[in-house]
């Protein structure tokens, strides 16, 4: 469905799960003529190379980005501003730079102020992943039939906008346009919150003796090991998000508390009722789970 | 590795996902000549007929146990109490109790004393299970890999004890004694808190506005999901399972909450650090699960 690259040569920052799984995709559909990867960690460029997943490995983020006609940062959101600090006055006039950061408010404070004019953002957040790390854990159809959400401001370039779009659809993603408050609040419900949970729980059971623990792991598979696959995400990926999306976190949190709560309280009384209703109702959201095939 | 059956006739009281299950799993390795299903709905037993996963689905609890050598109960324990009530005075001396019940000490207060003397009970619980209920959703191969934990008293009868362990072995399981009341804390924490915090994550969506939580469904995929698979587990087995493991559940609900408040005062206050460091450390947990292939 996709005729032609959509860029000639598109800079991948970050090589992990994410950008190297961008760089597969992008080269399996034929989206842009060359793409060129870099990753600050040295580690991780000498991992990356004889994957052959880019054309090739950038030793520097000067060198990366000199030519490109597309950026796509793929670190955490940490990182964005001494990145666009650096390659904001190399880019050529026109150069689309993009982003799969997980929350969308920082990312445009951080990178927007720092490009030059002519240079536009359009910011993303491909709704995809695992809890494994590293450009060796990426693959091609990752995006596959996943949904990507993209954040335009009112002055966003509406062609760089298109074009990232275009490149999301070649990946065999489906692309959504959301303002970008309303994104950050989503997202810290679906996913944010998620997670601080899963880290939580596997956190209480670190504590733990060592006798229980180790049969807390042994039996596992009763629920636990979801939140132990959850856990083992990427930290300083996760560090950043919740520095990030700090008052919508806060906000979904304080539900939380206050629902756990009502729970707690109907065990401690024994209201069987209570329990059986909460535990009922909440089909209705799996329901629709698998409903909107996303299960 | 079975040579003939175990039992002569076994009665399986419950025939939902693990009920017929054990059914299933029972008849393809040959472990007992006859298996006899029984359930209090109707409609589990209409479903239940047609599929052949027992050698006859009994009409009523006394027609299932009457003749037999074993009987397992697979019901929530809230029914345990009334099912021993019943059966008890019909069972033939030395023929062998069961259950597989997810909280071993009310199973032994509401079993035990309704039992003759002679009618000995080996409590047990297998670590296997999916969210899917129903005689339909059960499968044969449910407990091949996985752990069956045995929580004998010092006054269980062991040639029991042991019929009921070369059982699930027969059946692909690993067996593990345990004492009963660390049972009931291990799975607080490996069971029972997990599904209570995925019940509420997801409860505390439903409770959000329609626009939001139709984004929560279509966006799911970012962690969302996996709590909604957890919280779509039988309503009526978990109400059972927390009214009757309150105090281990409160217990770790307790250190839960505290760890809980900690990190959203790391976020709330910008601590890095902390958050990286928790985020670090939960990986030790999962590298234990994958290690012990339960992952």
């Amino acid at each position: 469905m996709q005729d032609g690259p959509i860029f000639r040569r598109l800079a991948i920052i970050g090589l992990g799960l994410i950008g190297s799984s961008v760089a597969r995709s992008v080269r399996r559909h034929g989206l842009a003529d060359r793409v060129v990867g870099y990753d600050q960690s040295e580690a991780v460029r000498r991992e990356a190379a004889p994957l052959a997943i880019v054309n090739a490995v950038a030793e520097t983020l000067p060198a990366a980005v000199d030519g490109a006609d597309a950026v796509m940062l793929c670190t955490p959101l940490s990182a964005y501003a001494s990145i666009a600090t650096v390659i904001g006055p190399r880019l050529a006039r026109g150069t689309v730079v993009t982003d799969v950061g997980s929350v969308k408010g920082c990312a445009l404070r951080d990178v927007v102020p720092r490009l030059p004019a002519g240079v536009p953002f359009v910011a993303g957040h491909p709704i995809a992943g695992t809890e494994k790390q590293g450009p060796s854990a990426g693959f091609a159809g990752l995006f596959e039939g996943r949904w990507c959400i993209l954040t335009p401001e009112p002055d966003t370039d509406r062609d760089a906008l298109e074009l990232v779009a275009r490149l999301w659809r070649g990946m065999g993603s489906m692309v959504q346009e959301m303002p970008v408050e309303h994104h950050d609040m989503v997202l810290a419900i679906t996913s944010h919150l998620p997670h601080l949970i899963a880290y939580c729980i596997v956190d209480t059971a670190t504590d733990l003796a060592d006798d229980i623990k180790a049969e807390v792991i042994k039996f596992s598979a009763s629920g636990f090991r979801d939140f132990t696959r959850i856990a083992a995400s990427d930290p300083v990926m996760w560090r950043d998000i919740f520095l990030n999306n700090r008052e919508a976190v806060l906000q979904i949190m304080q539900r939380f508390n206050e629902d756990l709560t009502a729970l707690q309280r109907a065990i401690r009384r024994g209201e069987a009722d209570t329990l059986e209703r909460v535990f009922t109702r909440t089909r209705d959201i799996r329901r629709g789970v698998v409903e909107a095939r996303q299960a």
